[in-house]
C-alpha cells in the first residue's frame, strides 16, 4: 500500500494540482515579477517566480506542508525529523509548529547563521553536523529511530516533490493572466524536487516549452547525471557560496523525473550568481540568497538564446545572512 | 467643469474604486506579507505592503497612471512633464513610455543615482535642480509653458491620489483575505498624498480604524501642521537619508482630507529607519529605500500600542542605491 512514507512512489501532476488546493492554509501564492530593465537587457522577456517571499523565505514550505498534512495523530504526538541545509528546516519548523508537534533540524555547521537562528526562533530543536565529515542522512535516521521521530525528507518524496510542483503551476497561471506564455522555465536545483515539481507541471501544461535545472559549477551533478544516463556525484573539495543547493548527488525519485523531462541543466559561476543578486537587488527589489538566484543566474549569463522568448525563473529563496550580503554584492 | 486637471478637485472613495480597475493594466496587485518574527518581535500583527514590488519600484506608479490614462490625443502628442524626487519621475516615464509619449522629469541633483539612471532607461529626459537652491515647481511650470508639456504632479490632484488610495483598497481587501482585520494602517508620508488616498479608504472601509502617517524627524511639517491646523513648513536645514519623503510642506489637497482622517502622525529617526529596512531585508526578503521604510519603522520603534492588534504599514519604494544600502545597513 502506498503511505506518505512510500520510499518509491513518484508524484503525479495530479499530485501537484492536489497540494495546491491543501498547502494553500500555509503558503501564499507568490508574486510572479518581471522588470522592464532586466527584459531590455536580455532581448526577451524573463518572469521572475518570488520564493524568497514564500512563508519562511523559500519555496521548502510548499513540499513541508504538504508532507506532514498527512502525519497521524500518534506521528503529531512523537514529533518529526528533517536534514536540512537551511531552508527546508524552516520549513520544517514553522510547519511543525502550525501543526502543534516539534521539530529536530539536522543542518550543516556552516550554514547562514540566520538559517539557524530563524528555524530555533520557530520553536525547532536544531543539531549541527560538520558538511565534509558527517552523513547527515544518517544523522537523521538515527534520530528519527531513537527518539520515534518521522523523517521529513527535503526532496526524495511524493508529497514534498508535488509542493514543491506548485511553484510552476502558479507560475503557469500567473504568466497566462499576464498575456504571456512560458517558452522556458528554469529551476533551481540541488537534490531536484524543485525541478522534478516543475518539470511535471511543463509536461502536463506547456509540453512544447522546455524545462531547464541551473547549478552551480562544481555542483552540477544534475548536469553530467544527465550526459551519463545515471546518477552521478559532484567531486569532493568543491566550494560555492550557494550553500542551499550543495547536495551531492541528484535524489533517485528526482532523477527519475528529470531525466525524463528536463531539455537540461546550466550551471552559473559564483560570479555570476552574484550579479544575479544584484540584479534582483537592484531591478526587482527582491533579497535573493545565493543557491536561490542560479537560475535567474543563468539567464543573465546568456546561457540560453532568449531573443523575443519568454523565460521564467524560480528565484527560490532569500535566507542569507545581511553581512555575507554586504560582502559579496559590495564587492 | 472638472478635468484632470482642476486645481481643486478633491478624490472621493469612488474614484479610488475606479482607480482600480484602470491600474490593472499597468500596475501590479502587491503582496501583502507578513513575518512570524516581527509579529513576535511587536506581540500584535504586521501586514507589510509590499510596494517596492511595484512596477518602477514604488506605489507611485498608480497615481500616474491614473492621471496619464486621462490624457487627450493633443496632450499625449506634446508630452508631460513631472517633479519628483525621483519616485514619481520613474512612474511617470514608465507611463509615458506606456502610452507612447514623452517625459521630462525635473529631480534633485542630489537623488540617488539608481532614479535618475532608472528613468533615463525609461526614456525621460531628466533635468536636475538644487534642493537647497532651486524651486521643482517652477522649473517645472515652466518647462511646461515653453515646451506646452502637461503637468503630472506628483500629489497635488485628485487622480494622483485616487490612483495612490488603491495601495489600501487593496490592502483592506488582501487582510479580509488572510483572515485578518485591520485596527491600524500607517502610511509612509510626503506631500501627503498617499496618505490622502489611504484614508480615504480607512473611512470607508475601516470606519473605526486609526489612520496615521510616517515622517522623518526634522520633516514631520504633516505631524506639525495637524497640531497647528493649518500648513506649515519644515524648519530649513534638516537632513535625512529617507530621500523620497522630504517635501517641505503638506499638500493643499492633501492635507484638507488628511486634516480630516489622520488619526495623527508619527516620526522616526534614520537609524529606526534603518533597522526598519535590515528587518525588511532579513525577515521579509525585500529590499526597502529609507523614505519607504518610515511607517514600519515607526511600528518596530514602538510608536504605537500593538499588543493584540493588527497594524497595517505601506513598504512604498525599493529604489536605492546598492553601495547606500551596503552603507547603512552595514553599519
Amino acid at each position: 500500500m502506498s503511505t506518505p512514507d512510500s520510499p518509491h512512489d513518484l508524484p503525479t501532476f495530479a499530485d501537484i494540482e492536489d497540494a495546491a488546493r491543501h498547502i494553500a492554509a500555509a503558503c501564499i501564492v507568490t508574486p510572479l515579477l518581471e522588470s522592464a530593465v532586466i527584459n531590455a537587457r536580455v532581448g526577451g522577456r524573463v518572469l521572475v517566480k518570488a520564493e524568497g517571499l514564500q512563508r519562511t523565505g523559500s519555496f521548502k514550505m510548499r513540499g513541508a506542508y504538504n508532507r506532514m498534512r498527512l502525519l497521524s495523530a500518534d506521528e503529531l504526538a512523537r514529533g518529526v525529523v528533517a536534514y536540512s541545509s537551511g531552508n527546508h528546516g524552516q520549513a520544517v519548523a514553522a510547519t511543525a509548529r502550525l501543526l502543534g508537534t516539534t521539530a529536530t533540524v539536522v543542518m550543516p555547521a556552516d550554514a547562514p547563521r540566520t538559517k539557524a537562528d530563524k528555524t530555533r526562533a520557530l520553536g525547532a530543536e536544531v543539531v549541527f553536523y560538520d558538511r565534509q565529515r558527517d552523513d547527515r542522512v544518517a544523522i537523521g535516521r538515527r534520530l528519527a529511530e531513537e527518539r520515534g521521530l518521522t523523517m521529513v525528507p527535503p526532496f526524495e518524496n511524493r508529497f514534498v516533490m508535488a509542493g514543491a510542483g506548485t511553484v510552476a503551476l502558479e507560475t503557469v497561471r500567473q504568466a497566462e493572466a499576464m498575456g504571456a506564455s512560458i517558452d522556458v522555465l528554469i529551476a533551481c536545483c540541488s537534490g531536484g524536487g524543485l525541478a522534478a515539481g516543475c518539470g511535471l507541471v511543463m509536461r502536463a501544461l506547456v509540453p512544447h516549452g522546455e524545462m531547464f535545472a541551473a547549478e552551480p559549477v562544481g555542483f552540477d551533478d544534475t548536469a553530467r547525471s544527465l550526459a551519463a544516463g545515471h546518477r552521478v556525484s559532484n567531486a569532493p573539495g568543491a566550494i560555492s557560496i550557494c550553500d542551499s543547493v550543495l547536495a551531492p548527488t541528484p535524489g533517485e525519485l528526482t532523477f527519475e523525473i528529470n531525466r525524463e523531462h528536463l531539455t537540461g541543466a546550466l550551471s552559473v559561476t559564483d560570479d555570476e550568481v552574484i550579479e544575479a543578486m544584484r540584479t534582483a537587488f537592484r531591478d526587482l527589489g527582491l533579497v535573493a540568497e545565493p543557491g536561490g538566484s542560479v537560475a535567474l543566474a543563468a539567464v543573465l549569463a546568456g546561457r540560453l538564446p532568449l531573443e523575443g522568448r519568454t523565460v521564467a525563473v524560480t528565484l527560490s529563496g532569500s535566507n542569507i545572512d545581511l553581512a555575507s550580503a554586504l560582502r559579496w554584492m559590495g564587492a
